[in-house]
């Protein structure tokens, strides 16, 4: 079949890969739409030394279960959660899955991944799309997932100041989820033209500003990160108040020396943040209440797909989809 | 009077400071004992920029009151909280004084500290030490609180796999009150000598353990991180079960590059923690529940604290009180 592949130096268009079969409790799934994620750009620059296919964002149709796994997911419009568990370990017995010991993770860790005509995965992780929800939108359900999870892990009161630090892929949808649940919030970013695509979707509940054109405060109540530099690490501690909450969303690269001094004389709470809520953001699609379309940049085919690999091709550019 | 005086290069014993006479609501302190802590040693090496007497940790007893403040204080023995506090600016407003916009903190921020025959403070800053506890006792009230304040916190149920990573002065603090409090708690230290004296302290419920010996497992609810090195947050993080808590009680400096993309995977939760409740500590000094008697390593004289700051001095020792 035709696929994405990392061979741990290089990333390239194959089409002599061989086609996943089933093993028992999973579904084979034909990839109709699948999203580039930050994640994969990062991993094919070695990180988490991933070896397969790329990719982990998706919406394809169902077209074989194995044994054990229910045949009345054939023929379904499915999209599926990433982390492929073992449901037996210390983790997965605490409820902590998305923690799991054993765990394979879609197109990131020890499992291919959906930048490919068919992917697998066991039919516990997959979850159905409603006929609301067009493919476009559902390849945004694991980064809006991920957005969601914020909810899921601290309160945050209506009336709450909010801050999500950068204006990108996922600091766009995080910003779009917190602006729907709150009464307002603060998107900083560096690029014009995407603070006011934030500022279209959220109306008059985002404050979208240039980072230079902001002085840190010490006045937020929250301040999501979604930079994945240091230098948005040493913002969202200038940005937050005495006992404030620090989300982290992405990974902060250890480029310089990280002065945690402020989060011990500020009290600050740094909460890491990763995968999320599949049905939440589900919802929200089939609900109207998010608005993803704007952010598609590009549609490409899988065949040009690594042209968005090459240095500064994504500069400018919010989601690209490969259609399959 | 006498007093240590920190210029901005040195650290000085004089006997030419002027006492302080006390402003509104304030009380003069007849200084009894006073603890030398690592901030303050931090401080002579130019942490936070302070100039002026040094020293936070102190007993008392109280020798006047100015304008406003309450007489009956007069003769009473006391420790103080360090914090100085304006009541009306918006931290003070929102009940955050210790993190007032305006605030004073004692040896460390622009206020005069206790290495000195007499201590300005204002007597809403001031505790009674009852009879039962001494001033050898009294004097460890404030380290103590910044221990009870991870109490404060976090909920940690009984039975949480607890880690105390730091055999030091706030270590040796931290596991005696969470020992107290849990089943277990595990203190990781590199000095036998230092483990020895936890493990005496708290008997069966303390598992002391030399960090060589120890490979971090991923299977820690907590961990307090007092070591206040790069090191030991990188190990913290090493210890942690996924989800679980890291508790940073001292000031990491920023020597080296530090990955924080662990915090995010394994969507771990930092809480910087810093001064604590006195009442806490005065009552668990009062009922004797934690012993501090044996971490005093050395008495001296205010003549000679200057020796403790020389490089090397304090190595293998754990508190130092100056008698005045």
């Amino acid at each position: 079949m035709r696929g994405l592949f990392f061979d741990g130096s290089q990333v390239t268009f194959r089409q002599d890969l061989p086609a996943p079969s089933p093993r028992p409790g999973e579904a084979i799934i034909r990839v109709r739409l699948a999203g580039l994620c930050q994640t994969d750009l990062e991993i094919a620059q070695g990180y988490m030394g991933f070896r397969g296919i790329l990719g982990h964002e998706f919406v394809g149709t169902v077209t074989a279960a194995g044994s054990g796994a229910d045949n009345r997911w054939i023929g379904k419009r499915v999209c599926g959660e990433i982390n492929c568990v073992c449901g037996v370990c210390a983790m997965c017995r605490r409820g902590l899955q998305t923690h799991c010991l054993q765990r394979t993770v879609l197109g990131i860790l020890n499992h291919d991944g959906a930048f490919a005509e068919f992917v697998r995965l066991p039919v516990k992780n997959l979850h159905a799309v409603p006929a609301s929800v067009s493919d476009e939108q559902a390849v945004f359900v694991e980064p809006l997932a991920a957005a969601f999870q914020v909810l899921r892990q601290i309160e945050i009161p209506a009336d709450a100041r909010v801050m999500v630090l950068g204006d990108g892929r996922l600091g766009q949808l995080v910003a779009r989820v917190l602006a729907h649940k709150l009464a307002e919030v603060t998107l900083v970013g560096r690029h014009p033209e995407k603070l006011e695509l934030a500022a279209n979707a959220c109306g008059k509940k985002l404050c979208a500003v240039l980072a230079e054109e902001i002085k840190p405060g010490h006045d937020q109540d929250v301040v999501v990160e979604c930079t994945g530099r240091v230098e948005g690490f040493e913002a969202a501690l200038a940005h937050l108040r005495p006992r404030g909450t620090l989300v982290l969303k992405t990974t902060v690269a250890a480029g310089k020396p990280l002065n945690l001094a402020p989060i011990v004389i500020d009290e600050i709470t740094v909460v890491g943040s990763r995968c999320g809520p599949f049905p939440d953001a589900l919802q929200a699609l089939a609900d109207g209440e998010i608005d993803v379309l704007p952010l598609i940049s590009r549609r490409a085919t899988l065949e040009s797909a690594t042209d968005f690999f090459r240095p500064g091709a994504m500069n400018g550019l919010l989601k690209v989809i490969f259609e399959l």
